[in-house]
């Protein structure tokens, strides 16, 4: 008998019809025992992901889970079904983090496909793909789009008539939602005083502190979002690749660089957008993660919330108050792993 | 004032009384926090085990540990009395799901003797015990038989009678339970559309993926069941050993091919009875575990549910594709694991 | 635009005033998920600490953290105020285990100076500094004395008026609160039959087995207690420090050589007072922790209950069995890891 052909090749770039939706595998229930896990395999320190009482002072129902934990359960939903055959992750834009997420909710996802394009070698194309997360009420709680370079089955293939999304270059101020009421904030515990009015535009924060990964944090982590992509598990495997060993998923990397980036941003803790995201450079066990952050625009939400707009720039194994002042904050330096655009609540001065 | 002899040796051969009960220490309540960290160390992707709302679609009262999960638990509890002076855990038999494990559930175990023989060589014996594990209102909720060698303590004291348990080779269809009505099982959300009536006895899958384990990663796995077999933990006392270095425990193979199995078992996730299973070699950390299936018998439950005699296969460092046609699945060679003998759930063509 | 000054450079030996009280960073809500990682990084295995059923015949009000996981999450939150430009770690005294910790507790922590004194180079100092971990009531769960040697930020400042607080060698028994009534003790399920009245003052408990400690252990434990101690994580950073690598966080030894404890100390698990303890080498991550007790005292605290007077040594790489018998205990063994002083509760004889 011939071996069974039931296990999933995954899709290749001629899979992909714009316009049709496709349902990921693996709904997912987050409990309390997931948030225990992404705080002690990334340091999160945000009050209002670490304490019921803060969370409930700072406006939200309850101890709830990290947006960015949200985001990497949806996203690792998507992989058998989006990346399989992926050459390259190439960027993220336009998301929102719509609803909190709860111990109890359960986490589903589907992407539509919203734009193809072959690449002139006639070997792969990007494909754009907007991808949304609902609860088991059906609600979105996070929505985003991103962007992937993918094999194509068969060379031969006619390419699909061109489609590429127009993207924003950031969420619009106005198309925030989920920010808090942020009149009775405990700045006592929330490690700083700092807030809405005590950041400019322009301004560069070193968050000093390192975090080393280690092959079995970036693969326990991966896991729990049931993001199961070879590259990161499959060192046998990885050997004939292009690294030679296992690659850590870029949302390891965001993780890390964001609860570094506490210190400094104490009570910015609340993400309310993700405008785009690349990951530069990739991350390999043994590597040390440092971030600092920078004020790219601000904007006034209600009367006692605002919101930065950060970028984050995560890099390894220097320094990062050496790079904020280099030309292109180092962009082309191979040790930045990561150039982060997002909005952030921060409770307004009183 | 001499040693105190207050820590515990261990049984020797000498020890396991046939028709003797030996009741194991620590009883454990399973929380969300332990199927959250079971899901983070294995790759568990069942959507059973993965989503309240599924469990519940699957005829499941909610999220519940995996049987596998619930054997790991149970196992742990009897190694200080029965393999602490083991020289190898020799196979497993009619193991029996019999309900499953919610959180809040508290698991506790004991072991019956139901055979001894020594060996010719006088040093050592084979006790053969059937384990079973209860709830906290005393229900059974697996039962399995398990035989190992063990060191006698005295090589000059007579041998026992020799009473060796006759075992099924498989559990009998007919005394499979616990599986649920599959009518409005969410194909949309399982990851395939493969049925009961779609699998053919012979048939046989690789897996495809791979995952390697780390030390971090077993020894994580082996405390949460609180297995403290000294030769998975011990690297400074393991440098005398056979090996020089430590081994991993095999329910974390078993866990991690079972999880691999995903990819072609997608809606075969809910493990009725554990026929046999042996452990061919063992796993060191680094090592990469690959796995492939094949279907060795049917049976028809219920209208709407079947079950697969799956045999799993785990081997390392090598694709699992070569090995499936291999004359007896190569089990010479020393790549090959794990050889594993299920009952799985699923559900039946509408 | 300057770099910001937002990022904490932490307080230095003149930043202490006595009498002053410092309020630390992020409250955190303990969860069964905090808790089930606790055991899966330790190897926990006291029984009132691992099943629901067992801490309530225990006298507990159900699962509750074990003190230590309490003690590591408030000491957790301490460190960005007291320790980052620490020195060494001094000493902990008069430790009180007052209430236990619920999964659904929010932990708080606050320090007040008690004491400070300037050491003769000039150049650092040591501060004394009582802690308070209260919950979301306010009530207080523990409070214990450590002292630090800290840098001063400038050589030159003054020194200040040396105040040097008396502490106790140990808690007084009639000090010792919040335990349980025993006359219901589940020994059959606890792992031995060893009550108050079978342990003698000076009796030494060999542990015999040993646990190797990973990179990605210590560093998932040090960060679910919040710890972000850049010496446990910065493999980068350490490479300039006076050992080159990362060190292992004091409380992952005491934790593991707690758990270790349990082989011999089975009915002792419930811990009611952290007399002193002094961390006399450094772990690194490769190592293994063995261990070994010493009843000091015995203090009769109710008709069903005993306190033990324990001392607990932890040794790496070598037989602890050695070091029992040795002067001193082998103090100036540079494998000595770990001198802890503690009481916990056992059942009396009925």
């Amino acid at each position: 008998m011939a071996t069974s052909t039931k296990s999933n090749p995954g899709n290749f770039f001629e899979d992909f019809k714009p316009g049709e939706t496709l349902i990921h595998a693996t709904p997912q229930t987050v409990t309390e025992g997931d948030i225990a896990l992404y705080r002690a395999l990334t340091g999160n320190r945000y009050a209002q992901y670490s304490s019921a009482e803060f969370a409930k002072a700072a406006g939200l129902p309850g101890l709830c889970a990290d947006p960015l934990h949200a985001f990497h359960i949806v996203f690792g939903k998507t992989v058998p079904d989006i990346s399989l055959n992926a050459v390259a992750n190439l960027g993220y834009a336009d998301g929102r983090v719509l609803r909190p997420v709860e111990p109890g909710d359960t986490l589903r996802a589907s992407s539509e496909v919203i734009g193809v394009k072959e690449n002139s070698n006639g070997k792969t194309g990007v494909v754009w793909v907007r991808t949304k997360g609902v609860n088991q009420r059906g609600e979105e709680v996070i929505s985003y789009v991103r962007w992937v370079m993918i094999n194509k089955r068969d060379e031969a293939s006619p390419a699909p008539e061109a489609i590429v999304p127009e993207l924003p270059a950031a969420v619009a101020p106005a198309d925030l939602v989920g920010f808090p009421e942020m009149k009775a904030w405990p700045f006592a515990q929330s490690g700083s005083r700092h807030v809405f009015e005590d950041y400019e535009v322009g301004e560069k924060i070193s968050h000093v502190d390192g975090m080393t990964v280690e092959e079995a944090e970036h693969q326990i982590a991966t896991r729990l979002y049931q993001n199961t992509a070879k590259v990161h598990f499959d060192a046998h495997g990885q050997k004939a690749s292009r690294f030679g060993k296992r690659l850590v998923y870029g949302g390891v990397v965001i993780s890390i660089a964001r609860s570094l980036a506490f210190n400094g941003l104490e009570n910015a803790g609340q993400i309310l957008a993700i405008n785009a995201g690349t990951h530069v450079n990739p991350l390999f066990a043994g590597d040390t993660i440092y971030a600092w952050s920078e004020v790219l625009a601000k904007a006034e939400l209600s009367d006692t919330c605002g919101a930065l707009r950060l970028r984050l720039v995560a890099v390894k194994d220097a320094d990062p108050g050496a790079f904020i002042h280099k030309d292109g904050a180092g962009k082309h330096d191979p040790r930045v792993l990561l150039d982060f655009d997002y909005w952030a609540a921060i409770p307004r001065a009183r």
